[in-house]
């Protein structure tokens, strides 16, 4: 398995080849990560429950190809901002246990603010 | 640096400790995804270069929070449909490689289709 | 019933009263966009067929508020961009009848691509 | 100008002609509102301000028929949800009036829970 560090610099080193580093201010970059995260949605619109199950069996590698992007985009913002985001993503962790303890969470999809 | 392994298995145990798996199903959780982005970019909305810049550096904590909480989803998502998203990532940086080719792409922000 | 030039006056008359223009260029109105139609979905999530039905009947004027925030970007943004958005959702009412005929689409939630 | 009631009815004419009731969730629904203002949004990315000032005057039909899209999308949703949503537009700029007093906030782009 690749890690994050080196895909992170493989994705840097394709951006300055390019030249692009002059586009990818946090706004424009933040339209990215929305965009890609609305294409992996489209994949799911207006099916059922039942053809969800068969759809991503069949296109399991187009959905990976989406979720691709949005880590992609995920990771140059990071990068830009000077953010470790596996740091914040296990603070993230720490926190979600709180606001979300099992005994008041279990087998509820209601937001912590509401429990 | 905690790998990706790790973390998306506490993700997963997270998840299953509360008994959470029934709503997860890819339409809902890729809406996660999307309001995730959203929260991002909300970060930057009405903001000029200069105030960004600024924002940044003094909101740096906030926006590794709401990148961790994209990073969460792309990570609960790819699991569940068995993908290996950084296997995908790494595909999808060759693929772009060749729709970008550095002296047909160096310094213009024209999707690859218009090249 | 307002109709549609009274109301986009009142957002103008609004906005200008506040002297908001300057921050009203067209990238960051349509990330109000974004964000409010997010809103709208957020409402939805997790959600499932039955629980739905019941919380539209419940939260009408919530999701009415979210779905006027929609609609006020929409007709601040055409009015900016000079673009009379009736008559263009006129011409692709239109469109969409050559795209989708009744005898291919009837009862497919198919891309018109794809008939 | 054709009004609002009347597109309202040509598109549920549309929609029930080629039986699409069954899939217009309000789920599935808010999702293409959420996508079609992403297809608004994408015209935006990557400019600066003057690359805007000149796009909109060269792209003024495609980017009225996004906008038409997302109205498409707020007029069906309301109809189904049996929302006055001009209605609620209306209260929507009395609220906004109270949250945001010209005195208070003029000139200034900070949330009126910040003023």
């Amino acid at each position: 398995m690749k890690n994050i560090k080196i895909l992170t610099e493989r994705i840097i080193a394709f951006r300055d080849a390019r030249d692009w580093k002059q586009f990818h201010n946090p706004k424009d970059v933040a339209l990215s990560l929305v965009l890609e995260a609305g294409e992996v949605m489209e994949h799911f619109q207006w099916k059922s429950k039942e053809e969800m199950d068969k759809y991503v069996i069949e296109h399991k590698e187009e959905i990976g190809d989406e979720l691709a992007d949005v880590l992609y985009w995920v990771l140059l913002m990071s990068n830009d901002l000077k953010i470790d985001v596996l740091k914040a993503l296990e603070k993230k962790l720490k926190k979600n246990e709180d606001k979300y303890p099992v005994e008041k969470a279990k087998g509820k999809h209601t937001k912590y603010n509401k429990l």
